[in-house]
């Protein structure tokens, strides 16, 4: 891969996914600690919004290969120009031009993160931020999350399904759930992007009013019942998400929407998934979320190994160009 | 050691510090760089208060074993959720259940920093903050000063003594002192536990009002007079705390306690120690810590030795285990 | 060198030039990489004041060297006493006696940035920061930009017209530029500093009113006609300073001395430097920053190197002695 900004940007995600597995499997044998075949590689993670398991997550994966990892707190200080052509006598201290291709004369790889203003759909929906910055960086770039989409954690939630179905094709259930703030679509979008490459039964549940963009809604099978959609349910995976339509506001559904025990008994038996972090007793009830059958922090686990395979992926297709 | 969290989770103190002392001696000769017997092993730093010589001995300690350091300042933009069964509808994003979790997916040792509240007594004697951490964390803990103990600190300390005494059981004297700030008792009280633990003639001197908790004084000599106190001592360490009793509150003596060169003079040619960051001409005098007595800087440069040597053993127990 | 500070800590400006030359050409090829001959050396970056470009070039250049990097902003929540004698009652916390001496105990090398007042002249020449730390340090101090000096971005800059020069001995024209914000001297000064010891015909160009200090006008050639000053230029560095005499305050000229296409015309196909950041089309204009001739990209990436052969020497240097 030259850049890793969506799932369109991966040629085969069940091989992608597969030596993810691979990964997890020597990171836990200790095989791969030794080779630490990318010694000497640089990557630089440029964070424009905070991020703390992003961030852990992919600097273990980088270090695992032996690289050197410089991280970049962005938002504090360092203000970026991203329009072309401007007059820059205002606060904007570094045009993106220059910003990015400086960065890349220090880096082999660039991760970057940023959030969506959830304020101008056009510009968010356009990924203008990512998109500027890697217009002009000369380094591939890794999204950590970019205004719609999250691929790191789709890659990571595909292979999680993968590693604990226990159906050749499971029922995978995404559904929308109350939150206090207003949050991206990002992870919705992407989650409902990887799904369509991977063999499963897609359902997305969400109050009227939480539909998603159009091109994500696309061959997507609703259900506005969320009882119904839990029924015969192999993996239920919760996550809010503000409007979209009426943008960037956040949505009260006139009924309860929060993941309980009493819901996940309409499943067969579903594991329950969510990207973390988490609000307890509002997303999600403490039973819920502490049976045997959540599996959240395996799957943040897996972060770290999704993170690898795509470094990995990319250092190797830069090598060999 | 399965955790570092007081000096009652060490089995042999005497042992640890004479492995620090050997740490020190093998790393001013370079001896111990190449091995780097823990390339491969991560530890994560958490900080939910700022730090900077804790971290940067930490850091140094763990980078001399070789290991990936990963530090995470928590204290910006990251509010944890500690109490049990609440409804997550307000600022706090994340439960420590995953958060912790979570972290020891990614670390093999997990360093945490938490000040006291200075205003929640039974909270933070009851060190609320770090056991929640630890009850949920699978990854080992070490304390990197927590509300009422600092134990890196005071294995420093010990060390410290142990290094630079001349007679065989030295009078060590722990002098409270003036401060314009109200601080936490944790490295009074930690020092006063490590030090029952070691082969010394301990003296606590400090105005009325400044008496530790109940806990820290058993078994303990007070003295109230600080002339009398320093009669004799071979170590005079110096130290700031706010009230137990009146919690969290600056003490105001009605006579100056600031170590002077008057007061040193009352001892038999004691060392002057102090844990740093000192408020000089306010806690101390100028002409006492800058006098060849004052050992203050080696004992800051010890640090990363009794960290190398609490990180050695935690992960040589892990790799056993 | 056991300091590098300004251009006088180097005996041979040429040699070091040559050597990062050397560094880059290694480091492209992928030569240096391998090596790590400071494996186990540490070096501690602390920034009084923020700095992105400087921290990560110098970062690269450490970690190539495989040492430890371990970086410190010091401009969040660690308030240092620089006066001698003072009562320590106020908000600093620590004084840079200790400070300085305890990172020296971990630290093979200490890089330190800070920045002038602004508002005290006398205090901002008399570099009473860097000076302060740099007296009570004990491991060597290396400059990442003080008060009125920046030595590794003239040493870098002396690099990129060296290498980038098609005539023996070039004109370079330093050029004030406009700056809606009020910035040190410290690039102008230290640019004058080094060019003149490296075999190039200097001219400065600025608007009256924009005099350097004294000791940097000595023996210099100051055209107050831009237009004159590009004349058969063969490089043109722009860069804005706030006034020395009206001191700290931005200076606004009658004209517009932004650096434009027909300004470049009067030149010999002059190329463009800046030591970026630059606010695009008030600095610069975009045709001529995005112009061929511009060199800024290549000039930022030497940063790398120039750092390297620094940190290199001084490591030799006190590895021998």
């Amino acid at each position: 891969m030259k850049q890793f900004l969506s799932a369109n940007d991966v040629t085969d995600v069940s091989a992608l996914v597969k030596r993810a597995l691979e990964i997890k499997a020597q990171n836990l044998n200790g095989d791969l600690k030794s080779p630490k075949v990318f010694n000497g590689k640089t990557i630089v993670l440029l964070f424009f919004n905070p991020s703390l398991r992003t961030r852990l997550s992919t600097e273990k994966a980088a270090l695992n290969l032996g690289m050197n990892v410089i991280t970049m707190n962005a938002d504090q200080g360092w203000q970026l120009e991203f329009e072309e052509g401007t007059v820059m006598n205002l606060d904007r201290a570094e045009h993106v031009k220059e910003a990015a291709q400086v960065i890349s004369q220090y880096a082999d790889l660039i991760g970057v993160r940023t959030f969506p203003t959830l304020t101008n759909r056009e510009q968010d929906y356009n990924e203008f931020v990512m998109k500027q910055f890697v217009k002009y960086a000369t380094a591939p770039v890794i999204s950590l999350e970019s205004a719609t989409l999250h691929p790191l954690q789709s890659l990571t939630d595909v292979m999680t399904i993968d590693e604990n179905k226990s159906t050749a094709r499971p029922k995978v259930v995404l559904t929308w759930a109350p939150h206090p703030r207003a949050l991206p679509q990002a992870v919705a979008n992407s989650f409902v992007e990887w799904m369509k490459k991977t063999d499963v039964e897609l359902v997305v549940t969400h109050p009227k009013g939480a539909e998603l963009a159009p091109q994500f809604m696309e061959n997507l099978t609703i259900e506005y019942n969320q009882l119904t959609a839990f029924e015969g349910a192999h993996f239920i995976y919760a996550k809010n998400w503000s409007s979209y339509y009426d943008y960037g506001k956040i949505i009260t559904p006139s009924k309860d929407w929060m993941v309980t025990t009493e819901k996940m008994a309409l499943t067969d038996g579903a594991k329950f998934m969510h990207c973390l972090p988490v609000r307890r007793n509002f997303v999600v009830s403490d039973d819920v979320i502490d049976h045997s059958n959540s599996i959240v922090i395996k799957q943040a686990a897996n972060r770290e190994f999704a993170a690898q395979a795509v470094i990995e992926d990319m250092l190797i297709n830069t090598i060999n160009n």
